[in-house]
């Protein structure tokens, strides 16, 4: 299968179809999201309170649930929007945010996975070694972790029984059979907050699009992680300009930039 | 009436004057109107504690109640606020967010409107054209409407009883006899998350100094959109680049600059 | 005592251990704390539910409590994680943002002082002035005082047992006793939102590295204003271009930068 091209073509479709994410997310991304989700043309919705949920989420495209900043007021309200989600069977993704550095997120992030429809987990090996059962540490939202991370992807999927995205230095991608390797990327993306959490705003458009969740979320990493190469390539001076090149670069990506950086491998 | 020359004099006073502006509003946005309101000129204070609200509206110099990420909460607060900016009779704007997304945002737009002193309504033409009883749909925070943009701030005005503003390619004001078309603006102002958002904060700091409360938002919508303009001037490679180069347009912004370019019209 | 070194030599320690900053912050500039963490070389972690509190600052370096969007629920929060905070005698550095402006900010802020093992009280001048009893009168954030800075700072480590900062266009930090004067910084930071709540992420993770609470604040607000030095001399064109180029020099903050430029006064 030609995953470049593939990749290419899907950030076509989400521009055609400009699909609704409504995100429930932290409070430090919100305007980031936001604005990933404009530049890499679909529409944002930001909306978190229970009297809405299944009206809000009832309209959206994709669900992305992230745990980033939780508490228990929310947590009823992701599950009023994961039940919708569920029974429109729309994409939702989780993106659990900390597991592993409190209880709360951990058990929130297990039960969620266990009472609903998530269509796709996706986090740092940290993460998701804390939540698959293997080795590995969460300190605030850094983490480490003895595990593969390809090897890491493969045994969450087994897990949970849906497809598992490990970001990193590469971004691994499996359903537990099929495992594919993204090689793009910038070191930057490391020294800006919430760039994990932007790249799930991604995931979630190309979700919109492409039934087949392993192949969504790896075109959708890819083209995130070529605009960050791209943005790279302008020299910032630091965190900041490059943030600035890296919007302005998921605006400009075309389908034609995307086929022809995409390093995507089955390993 | 020299609309232009007006709007530049009331850049001057809001610079002169540096009113408070009490922000009840989104979380996504809450960065972006802070800096907004300090380069214009203003002072931004973000507050939406009950036990506070009577206080802090109570040294305001406008409130400005947004739903973008509204909840029960926060409901509560923005009903103890804006009863004392009632009593104190200083400038209310309303922006609407969403109206039309889900019933909570819908409902409480509307009671919001019957039950308290708002002294405008600002809003996109899908949320105007909801809460105006007119043929809308809201979808997220995206919209669209059949209605005429003009058509709409009139009828919304009529219906209402105070001044309502549309914003969009071109901005409308009408207080239901007068309307006022705003024809200044830039593209990139949709590419960027919360552009409605920060427009409301510079009326906010224009209802402030200006009780002809149709003047005073049609001059800031023009000042707000003459700053995107002159940003698009300096090519902005994407949507982050533009944000920067907006921001620091706003803080240089002269009253000669808004006199030369604003474009405001009685229609 | 050489303290443009120890200013210098302190920014080494924390670019070497990357303390773990626990933030319950306003959500205004929860973005920009997060990032000016990860500038200057720390981790940071936003969270601020009950559930996790104490965990959370079970694991942390320094607690930072900024008290800008407070509300009921948060309040609780806070004291949760300030018991562990003491319990573990890890830095405890509270931002009294706003105090002053409502009583609901002065009587927590001065309840948390009374109650809580607070390691360093950091404000403006109008804020420190109306906590220690000083003629200080606070406008929403904005804030304006009679009192000398230098004299605020002392009359405040007098009051509270505690060192005490007191930020503006000269920084002072005393213990009661020492007194020291901090001149470095750009008029430019003056002109964005949050640059004093940034400060104190910058002065969490200097405390973390030094128990001499006095000197790791005082070295902290000279890093930090040498960067804004650094990044005024890029000529910005606007309080965005300066936003930028400030993180950016964080981010590019050297050891030797610091100690070159860092202009710290016994006073």
């Amino acid at each position: 299968m030609n995953y470049a091209q593939i990749a290419g073509q899907l950030l076509d479709k989400v521009r055609a179809s400009r699909p609704l994410l409504h995100h429930i997310t932290n409070y430090v991304v919100m305007n980031d999201n936001a604005n990933v989700a404009l530049h890499i043309g679909a529409a944002p919705v930001m909306a978190h309170a229970l009297e809405e949920m299944a009206e809000m989420a009832g309209i959206a495209s994709t669900l992305i649930v992230n745990i980033g900043t939780l508490n228990q007021e929310w947590i009823v309200a992701m599950e009023a929007a994961m039940t919708k989600a569920g029974q429109r069977q729309i994409p939702l993704l989780l993106d659990p945010v900390g597991a592993g550095a409190t209880s709360l997120r951990t058990q929130t992030s297990l039960r969620f996975l266990q009472q609903y429809r998530v269509t796709m987990l996706k986090g740092n090996l940290g993460e998701i070694s804390v939540l698959a059962g293997l080795d590995g540490k969460v300190r605030g939202v850094d983490s480490e972790s003895g595990a593969e991370p390809s090897l890491a992807a493969q045994k969450g999927a087994e897990r949970f029984g849906i497809p598992v995205a490990v970001t990193g230095k590469e971004d691994f991608v499996s359903d537990g059979k099929r495992t594919l390797r993204i090689s793009n990327g910038s070191h930057w993306l490391g020294t800006i907050t919430g760039s994990g959490c932007s790249a799930a705003t991604v995931m979630g458009a190309f979700l919109a699009v492409e039934k087949d969740a392993v192949l969504a979320a790896a075109s959708a990493l890819s083209a995130y992680s070529v605009a960050s190469e791209i943005a790279e390539e302008r020299q910032p001076e630091g965190p900041a300009s490059f943030k600035v090149a890296f919007f302005d670069a998921l605006y400009r990506l075309t389908p034609q930039m995307v086929t022809e950086r995409a390093n995507i491998q089955e390993v």
